[in-house]
């Protein structure tokens, strides 16, 4: 079996094609990886062929070569972030919701030039920016996607192509909407979500973080090594179960930033929580403020998706998987 | 003012323009009204400017074409129909997807040409089919969008553009979600819900009807004249009272297709009645089982939104429309 990772040279993109070579992929027999990204991916020692390729899936052409690639199982991680995706309209829109349209199209193409034998599962990562408040108290299963940012809207959009691609025999596709995914390893991104890993990552490191908001902020949150775990789920899942509804809300740990802080001192002590100095950003502030806090993902416990036990081994998966290996 | 109507040839769009002409558009100083269409509009008699404009939204160059009409107040009714949707899926969705999202472009293209001084008020016609099953007796406004059907699919993703195009200033957006629209004038065509409006139609027409589902199958109603009304509110409405959530349920009547018979009985009696042929048909049943039966339309109500008084309303206003004026 051939698998196709879109995005591969990103933090989660590394990280699964690293579990693929590590773990294998459900009773998968894999014959080649291959990574495609905007820059070449980091190779990953396998017992399988694995190769990099470079191109933008916001071109015209790439589409279609990459769909040639016949892969049987395909990841699609690849994303303007969301930061990027508002400042900057037109690529926003030309990669996340124009790229994806594109690929989709390459599929069924592929799929029709081969009388229907090609019918590839795609895992498409969507993400819980397709909400936009107000809020229930927890965020059910059936809740309106109500995107209040461009790449909310774009995830939003790729969702319900991907659904009708499915619905239609073209590609057998699912949509996992991830929790904001931390700790992230490395260093600080323009996110506005990037202060949650920080303020976790940098005192770890004996580093001083700076914290935007109020502790009393409640967010959704999922470790890397877990989210990798959704996705290799997804691949493995009997989309017929899905029933239709082929965008899940996946689980995650709803904790706010005193109880995050709280963790880290639990695990790292108190010099460590001394190096998180409050630093109030109003523009941060109101963007977070619209973010989801907390969700009841039925739907996905059902079908065996499960979430980190705790946020303090939201910490400790960080220590075991980045903090030793990278030093930052 | 300058008002544009895509789709200005279709059933909702030549009662749009013939409710423009006889009543005007609420407070607003009408100069001239522009319909589109693939084929040529009846000419519409009214005080102001009205002119017929043929062309294919689905074709590149049209939307800069209409965009540099620069129409104050557009509405977009365009649309392939669910049917021919869900059966020629290029082109549907080239025209209902593709080329909703070309016109946007459009607009904001001229936007930004005249500095921000071009940002139209847009009404999209939406549609209850974005809806998919299972259902709660009755959706609320904050039940998710997860169509089961192409034109479904097309019609959420041209909200979600909407939106976003007009969360950014680009243009002054709102989409309403149409209940099914009873009765419609004219010849049956070939959509699954034609007999929602043939079993009352030709019974007073005197011709006999066929009604392929059961009569406790319930659905949910409007009349052309009042959905025209929501159209023409919808143009007028505050659109800062969304708060972002520019995509609204609007009410209607929920009833049984035995409740419908019954209606038509009370207005027409036991003749018109026994015109109404039983002859089920298993793909129409099968069809109509995945429709919304009920809704439950707060925000709509509160923004003035407002039904039809009764399924016999609708019939009464079929009455008095179309049937003297077509005999059908």
């Amino acid at each position: 079996m051939k698998i196709l990772v879109l995005g591969g040279a990103g933090m989660v993109g590394q990280k699964l094609a690293q579990s693929i070579a590590n773990g294998g992929l459900g009773d998968i027999s894999i014959d080649e990886l291959i990574l495609h990204d905007i820059v070449e991916a980091r190779s990953i020692k396998s017992d399988f062929k694995t190769r990099s390729l470079v191109g933008d899936i916001a071109n015209n052409g790439e589409a279609i070569k990459l769909a040639e690639l016949k892969a049987d199982m395909i990841f699609h991680l690849a994303a303007i972030v969301s930061g990027e995706a508002e400042t900057n309209f037109e690529k926003g829109w030309n990669t996340n919701a124009r790229g994806s349209w594109q690929f989709l199209e390459a599929l069924k193409q592929v799929h029709e030039a081969t009388e229907g034998q090609y019918r590839p599962r795609l895992v498409f990562t969507s993400s819980i920016a397709v909400f936009g408040g107000p809020y229930p108290d927890k965020i059910g299963d059936e809740f309106l996607s109500a995107p209040q940012s461009s790449y909310g809207a774009q995830k939003a959009i790729t969702e319900l192509l991907v659904s009708d691609y499915s619905r239609k025999g073209f590609i057998d596709g699912i949509s996992i909407r991830l929790p904001t995914v931390v700790v992230r390893p490395g260093k600080a991104n323009l996110a506005a979500s990037s202060f949650f890993s920080g303020i976790i990552r940098e005192p770890l490191n004996g580093k001083e973080a700076l914290l935007p908001v109020g502790t009393d902020v409640r967010h959704w949150h999922v470790s890397p090594r877990t989210a990798i775990g959704f996705l290799t789920h997804a691949a493995n899942l009997d989309t017929s179960l899905l029933q239709g509804r082929l965008a899940i809300n996946m689980p995650g740990i709803s904790c706010t930033v005193a109880e995050q802080i709280e963790a880290l001192r639990n695990i790292a002590g108190e010099d460590a929580v001394r190096l998180i100095k409050r630093e109030p950003d109003d523009l941060v502030m109101r963007l977070v403020s619209g973010w989801p806090r907390d969700f009841d993902p039925q739907r996905a416990l059902a079908m065996g998706f499960a979430a980190d036990k705790s946020f303090e081994d939201i910490i400790r998966i960080y220590i075991e998987d980045d903090l030793d290996r990278s030093g930052q």
